[in-house]
């Protein structure tokens, strides 16, 4: 039977101890709640070194002692995580996400009739990746999108107070709008930062002085070093709205220099004077 | 009659005294160097209270008093500097500059016969701008690029010096290498800056949760706060190159991407599975 750990709050299970499943699982453990992780055996080790979990657990032993469960692995394998959650019974926990495209998992809660669903995503990360790279201090101050889709009241109410507990402002909006207002916030900028970075290196000029880059390109760049498996995932799921904001940045690009700008033109204002 | 200042070191005139003037004067007296400066009343004024220079001068008085003659005015207005101190007759001090483009004015050094020019610019800055956000520190471990060109060597000489005594490493190169690097280290990245945050406030969605963006939003579009007279100049004078820079960033955008990937394709993967 599950019970609520320490002081009534929920024991929660993370599934994928990585930048921000560690992170969440530090911050919620120093918040006071009971966590517990779901991953491979040597990350298992190390997060309960750091006593960032209280133990680690099979994913089947997970669900059936947490009443809420996070999945924090890759967009792909948190659809697999959620179709082996909804079979061969409904949990009665409640899951929630921290995935970076919110339509396509949103769509198959709905699909799998997981109403104790809530869709997240912090807006919080950095370049590094693992649960080598994961902080308590990860989400102080930042914002945590909530596409609730059909989700229980009760259930929404679980992951706000998870997303307070660890210092992060829950923003509620549809999924269509967080799919929208990331591509141009987040995915577009992560394209645009490994294009900088592969235009400097293609560049024989360019990448012979890279060392004289300020800090103005260090900061444009810092974003390249993400993991591209992980965001290959992120931008297959929202293609659709990534291209649109790339087209507006390339639109963007030809107004934002002198009058008259063109991309494709050669002619050289410069030297004319 | 010239005289070197305290301990061998030359007296050095900064004309324009802004964020880069500004550090370079505070960062000079702090190593001992006598510098005066060239500006508006008011900001010298500013200058001479927060000690960054000894004495405030018009430009013949600081021609004729200093060894050397830092250009830290914009572009444009460095050019007309330029003309003005090789007429009626070439000064013996040293001249060097800070703009962020050195083809057209090694270019014109050359055209007026100014062998004790020195191109220079240092790779360090901030989105702000003005005396009031000029610092010692600006410059310490950065790059300072010099590009000789039909220089004298003692010129290059006093102007390395200047470079070292603020804490940079000065880096010998073509102009052409510099405009072409920089294009790519420094130009670009500041159009995209702009055209990246325009995206965002141009869509309505992206717009209405831009206080949802993390960290890497943030960093991509702090130079956007850049001043955009000064910019219109510098692009102007590197037209050419920053076109090539562009271009190339705008084909990477293509290619960093899921495979297939296409800027103009609306189909949306995500929603297929």
């Amino acid at each position: 039977m599950k019970r609520p750990s320490r002081q009534g709050r929920p024991t929660v299970a993370i599934v994928g101890l990585g930048l921000v499943g560690g992170s969440l699982a530090r911050a919620l453990t120093r918040a006071g709640y009971r966590v517990v992780g779901v991953d491979r055996p040597p990350v298992l080790r190390r997060a309960r070194a750091a006593r960032a979990i209280a133990a680690g657990r099979s994913l089947a032993a997970a669900v059936s002692e947490a009443q809420v469960v996070v999945l924090a692995a890759p967009p792909l394998a948190n659809l697999r995580l959620l179709r082996a959650l909804a079979r061969p019974r409904r949990p009665v926990c409640v899951i929630t996400d921290v995935g970076s495209v919110k339509g396509v998992i949103v769509a198959e809660a709905r699909r799998l009739g997981l109403e104790n669903f809530v869709g997240g995503h912090p807006m919080a990360g950095t370049e590094r990746s693992g649960f080598a790279a994961s902080s308590t201090a990860l989400f102080r101050g930042r914002s945590w999108i909530l596409t609730p889709s059909g989700s229980t009241p009760p259930a929404v109410r679980v992951v706000r107070a998870l997303v307070r507990a660890v210092g992060a402002r829950p923003l509620v909006m549809p999924p269509a709008d967080h799919d929208r207002a990331a591509a141009f916030l987040s995915h577009a900028p992560q394209i645009v930062s490994w294009a900088l970075l592969a235009g400097a290196l293609g560049d024989p000029v360019a990448r012979r002085y890279l060392r004289m880059a300020g800090p103005g390109f260090h900061d444009m760049t810092r974003l390249a070093a993400s993991p591209r498996a992980l965001w290959r995932e992120i931008l297959a799921q929202n293609h659709g709205e990534i291209a649109l904001a790339l087209a507006r940045l390339v639109e963007g690009l030809g107004h934002a220099g002198p009058k008259g700008w063109s991309l494709v033109s050669s002619r050289r204002r410069g030297a004319r004077r």
